[in-house]
């Protein structure tokens, strides 16, 4: 199942929680309320809630319930369920996630372009959701920076709270993964030791477009992963080239901080970033920037000046 | 003023704002009811909401109406409005802010003890939500870490939506002030270049006992900053001391990133932590931790096993 969260285009309202079905979407609160309907049951205590957030805090039941709704939805074609793809707009999947963990050089590759060391143990940076956009959001281009630059990243959504959990139990504890773009402005990364300022502008960082729910991934360290600016290729590599897997790395956290549903862990990205290139080569208002993950999809946003 | 966020010791029920005043609390919510009954006024839409998040989000809105109220229930002496310290336990000011920004390094003799250098730029890193506890909880010894550091700083808690904000503007911005520990498990945070994972353990973070308002504070720049370990005196500082001082990092911090209401700064430690000493010292279960802090007051931890 692809989760997504959707506004109407042209109408106000609420960000709704839905699975992408073709050039449609499935709704999923009014899917598991036909579905409800369907067997008679009494529905006032097991709503799904129809807010992104809401939904990914219930973690695993939250999944499972849409899971029932959407099979139900597609199996009997229910009208009132569907929504036409056009008429919406996807935002980010997960509105306001409790943390945003950010691993660095973890691709053997990349911290060889950075001129940075193989890591003993996993680096940790943060973003604040202030940083975060949707999928057909525009990239905001701050006039804090001069080097802003792309990174496509493998990201896992946590579907249960985890505190020290094995490594080969790690699966259970995620919903889903998606795309995200660690937009990181160098200028400010590197002008002190800590990376977080660089991290965490406004309305940089698109996170989408969907979440692929775990049960379709077959091995989450074996997806290509790439990114095109302009439709030029940057970034070509596998997970299967990650320093620390992503079961090693829920493992990791869950052993320091108590992680819950809607987290969200950027795995790190691979080489060819604007800022290793020779010249190093930034992006700027207009770039179309263009991330592609095996099993999961593709998102594509254009670069804007934030003050324009 | 002295916000705080408090529980009944013996009850379930919700976390409500109120305001210290000698061995009581006012209950802010009941005061603002109170003061709009005894002028006759239609209360639906300018409630006070008693919860310190949603009290928070209001910003300097809330702030307005709780001294409104607080004035009131004093001079009138509104039984209904009090409550006795001895049955409330203080918890966390603000449950759960947006973001938790410190600021590394930002005391000249604290740099130097830490082997570190006199930064150009304020140095962020983060913490999130998961590491903080209320100035009457234990600070919790993960057993991931054997050297476990104090840190006294002046935290400032943020009460309007701030962007691109000056310097000489940034105290219009600031709800108040509160006093954080740090808690630092220095063997995580330097075991990779990003210090994230020394910073953020679960239940590890004191703040508090109270967000002194920004009115009560004449210089933020002139507060002695103290704390003692078992009663032994460990760090003694002032914020006069500070590198980059409290303007400047709300300005600074505020053209990277949109400050929102209830978001927190903590500003830097001076020198004495125990990781500098000779030979480094750290907290061990039963140890006494008071951060003391100028025209704000006292807070004092025990430190726990956090498995035990």
């Amino acid at each position: 199942m692809k989760l997504a969260s959707y506004t109407y285009k042209h109408k106000f309202g609420e960000t709704r929680i839905g699975a992408i079905h073709g050039d449609r979407i499935i709704d999923l609160q009014e899917a598991h309320r036909q579905f409800l309907l369907s067997r008679n049951e009494e529905m006032d205590a097991i709503l799904l809630p129809s807010n992104p957030t809401a939904f990914y805090r219930l973690g695993h039941t939250g999944i499972r319930r849409a899971q029932t709704a959407y099979t139900y939805a597609v199996e009997h074609q229910v009208a009132s369920t569907e929504v036409e793809r056009f008429g919406v707009k996807l935002e980010l999947p997960v509105p306001n996630p409790g943390k945003i963990i950010c691993i660095g050089t973890n691709y053997a590759d990349h911290v060889k372009e950075m001129k940075s060391t193989i890591p003993e143990h996993p680096v940790l940076f943060a973003k604040f959701a202030n940083a975060l956009i949707g999928p057909e959001d525009s990239i905001e281009k701050s006039s804090a920076t001069e080097k802003l630059d792309y990174e496509v990243e493998l990201a896992v959504v946590i579907g249960k709270r985890a505190k020290k959990v094995a490594r080969k139990e790690a699966d259970q504890y995620i919903a889903g993964y998606t795309i995200a773009n660690d937009i990181s402005a160098r200028d400010l990364q590197k002008r002190t030791p800590q990376w977080l300022q660089g991290k965490t502008l406004d309305r940089s960082t698109p996170i989408g477009p969907w979440i692929v729910t775990v049960d379709e991934i077959q091995d989450p360290g074996k997806l290509g992963v790439k990114s095109y600016i302009n439709g030029e290729q940057r970034q070509s590599s596998n997970t299967s080239e990650l320093i620390f897997d992503v079961p090693y790395l829920v493992s990791f956290l869950s052993e320091l901080m108590t992680l819950e549903p809607g987290d969200i862990i950027l795995t790190g990205t691979p080489h060819g970033v604007g800022f290793a290139m020779d010249p190093p080569t930034f992006l700027k208002a207009g770039d179309r920037v263009t991330m592609e993950i095996e099993g999961i999809g593709m998102m594509e946003n254009y670069v804007i000046d934030q003050d324009a």
